[in-house]
């Protein structure tokens, strides 16, 4: 049995600086027809000067392969004249709300501060995709946020908002309540639920931020996936840190899939007879979404074993040493 | 200000063996009249033999201080005459319902499974210990095995059932239900929601099993611990782990608390203007539900601050590192 994907795209991604942009970039541009790629370095990407140097430092790096980065800033207080600036280098602005607090009213507070920079992204045509999370239980951090997300739908109806890595039925249903909101989400949050983070014994390499939630999220975000509903697109959020940060108590929040994403998602979708949707969940509800027009590419998947490696270079993958009995056979552009 | 309290018990203590057992028994020892100590060793304590051997251990590990290890055995299917012969040697039988499934249902048909048993515990007078969790979904599993409380309670109305390290309000509320249900918490859960071992970074020194729950949770183990309700008793689940096996992935389940357990509950009961119900929720309640006379001793306490060690030889315990507001400054026998 064969799958064919074509221009498959990742709508959230982190691929570091450096050293690690080197290592994990080229693992997800070998599978992938382009990804979002996320701003938050250290300084974050919050300038136009910053964002050309970003974007040239991640096509350096995914050079030779056909791949298209869809570069974000990291929202601030951003001026007319600088959003203009950037709005046609950017596929969006990605907003964590750092000071929203315990409960939601105080976060749609804060948030709606910046009632002015999403006046102007709305009247420039730029998305706004949002970590969604409150700073309050951290079961509960996610579903308090949906009144924020409720909010700045309703206030601005032609901002194109993105719920950037859902992982509760609660934010599923608002998908179907506001035109203008749409969601990414990530293979490991259709898989796991936090009894996989520390039901056990405690897995730090499953270890994310929004934290996986509990088995009727999980089956939400499922069925929505598997039967590729229109609003809702693959974002990895493929996170990389080198293993000592990962195993050393403080452990980071982040889960490395990027190359092990196609195949988690044809074993996935195939076991549920969903095979039929993996197009349009993978690329063509982003492609639409977006209006974005990726390279070309077709990757072949077979239902051939694939094992995977215990780390890529210091970086240890979400279920290191075990087997998928889905791999990437070839891509072509 | 200082606090005195008499012939303190820790009413759910791990000691371990060995060279383990040397290091944290006399951390205890030192502060606590007496102690429940869990049999669950590799192999566990369920012989006569085995309970013999691991009582002289104990005291051996203790000599010197006033203090009195309150021996169980680890539930199995044990026959009348095995029952007869521990009976005057053990305070009660530890049972951890392995084969329990996700649902309440399985659970109760699995641990009634052994309804001969606890026929015989009534008869004979022997206090079952319970470690109430399922097999489900890890926020629920004391919640659900609720049921399984219920269902002992009403079956054996004679048989005196701890439902030992409570971490959720339904299981508070079972006490009220009940004749013949009581309790034990554990001073962590009195502090911690699943914030403090997964809401920020990872912290494994605060992992344990049953895992941290919600703040409603928390509050409402806090509020009948600082009334020191009547069926309520202080039980510290305290469980040494060398620091590798903490802080690796695959990070084992305890909290280690013993030598600031004192201190810990002195600030938090002082803090909220309980301090008059320490001492029964550190003692008396545990003498009168237990009827056990442990060595008379007397603790004294003031609000002299305390540093945490780093560690105590390989165990790293709650909070190393930061200062407590009281500490212990005396004990005599």
């Amino acid at each position: 049995m064969e799958i064919t994907l074509h221009s498959p795209l990742d709508m959230h991604l982190h691929v570091r600086q450096d050293a690690m942009l080197d290592l994990v970039a080229p693992l997800t541009a070998q599978h992938f027809a382009g990804a979002v790629i996320m701003p938050n370095l250290l300084p974050p990407v919050d300038t136009v000067e910053r964002l050309h140097w970003y974007t040239s430092e991640v096509r350096r790096a995914t050079s030779g392969y056909a791949f298209e980065p869809f570069m974000t800033l990291f929202f601030r207080d951003y001026s007319h004249e600088e959003l203009l600036a950037a709005r046609d280098h950017i596929i969006g602005i990605k907003l964590y709300p750092a000071g929203a607090t315990t409960n939601s009213d105080a976060g749609v507070r804060e948030v709606l501060a910046m009632d002015h920079v999403f006046g102007m992204m709305q009247e420039l045509g730029i998305p706004l995709l949002v970590h969604g999370e409150t700073h309050g239980f951290v079961m509960d951090r996610e579903a308090e946020f949906c009144e924020v997300y409720r909010e700045l739908a309703t206030r601005y109806p032609r901002l194109r908002i993105t719920m950037e890595h859902i992982t509760t039925a609660k934010a599923v249903s608002l998908l179907d309540e506001f035109e203008n909101l749409r969601a990414t989400v990530t293979p490991h949050h259709l898989i796991i639920t936090l009894d996989d983070v520390a039901g056990g014994l405690l897995n730090p390499h499953l270890f994310c931020k929004p934290i996986a939630k509990r088995p009727e999220d999980r089956q939400a975000l499922l069925e929505a996936s598997l039967k590729a509903h229109p609003k809702l697109m693959l974002g990895s959020d493929s996170a990389p840190h080198p293993r000592h940060a990962k195993e050393a108590p403080g452990c980071a929040a982040g889960v490395f899939t990027a190359p092990i994403i196609l195949p988690m998602l044809a074993e996935l979708f195939v076991r549920h007879g969903a095979e039929q949707n993996l197009q349009a969940f993978v690329s063509d509800n982003a492609r639409r979404l977006y209006g974005v027009n990726p390279p070309a590419t077709t990757v072949r998947l077979a239902n051939d074993p694939m094992q995977i490696p215990a780390s890529y270079g210091q970086v240890v993958p979400m279920w290191a040493g075990r087997s998928l009995s889905w791999s990437v056979k070839e891509v072509t552009c």
